[in-house]
């Protein structure tokens, strides 16, 4: 689908999503997070083209989400790994997570287990402040001077 | 783009991406998180052509994440508001936000504050059980049997 550029747009969402709203990317920033860190291992678990997962490949390197390196055991071959801005999209495959959890799937295919307290966890979402979870109505929305 | 479906990978994230995965989309919800209800009101906000905005909106309808209501103080005119599914969406609009935040502008253009403790709040997500925030080296996935 054709689409316009959000770069202009001035949001933290829409910026977002123009490096990360394709389909495809989120899903191989979800397979590295599975420790998963071969074009192979990429390509048959998603089920990807060769040259989409290339370009992806490259797109999100060039973005910093993704670092190319030496795989230990493989000479000749890259790896990739998530940078610390790509660790840092977790946040958001978990919301999405907790959401497909919800309403996509009859049971969760995937339990995440909390090592340190041994809680199943459902990922909350909550104000750094009080710990309390956060509902859109609870909050006040203001836009900042310098930013316009 | 052409891509494939993903509603056969039994994943919630790949499913909710099948859902909300369009960049128009989150940024359709996102816009009715601030309080916008109407087409022009979209139309405007988002750029987005009037084709475009009426097939998103009505996708967004079938799956239940959106809901048509009579506006009040126009009777000719129907609003659009979230559905409890498209609400349970915020959580993915805030991670995004955080990450857009930290990465995509250089002064966030949007501040929230949690209206009962007075933080400008910065989203965490935690875990339900111990309220820590979550990292993924913290947690250990495993697969349910009868999802399989």
């Amino acid at each position: 689908m054709q689409r316009k550029s959000f770069s202009g747009m001035n949001c933290s969402i829409a910026r977002s999503l123009e490096e990360v709203g394709e389909w495809w990317s989120l899903l191989i920033v979800r397979e590295m997070t599975q420790g998963m860190n071969r074009f192979d291992q990429f390509q048959k678990e998603l089920g990807i083209a060769r040259n989409i997962l290339t370009a992806r490949l490259e797109r999100l390197t060039e973005l910093g989400i993704v670092e190319r390196y030496p795989l230990p055991d493989r000479a000749s071959t890259e790896g990739y790994r998530l940078t610390p801005k790509g660790e840092d999209l977790y946040p958001v495959l978990l919301a999405m997570l907790r959401w497909g959890n919800r309403y996509k799937v009859d049971e969760p295919p995937l339990q995440l287990v909390h090592k340190s307290c041994g809680h199943n966890i459902d990922p909350l979402m909550v104000c750094n402040g009080c710990k309390e979870e956060l509902h859109r109505r609870e909050l006040r929305a203001y836009f900042t001077e310098t930013a316009w």
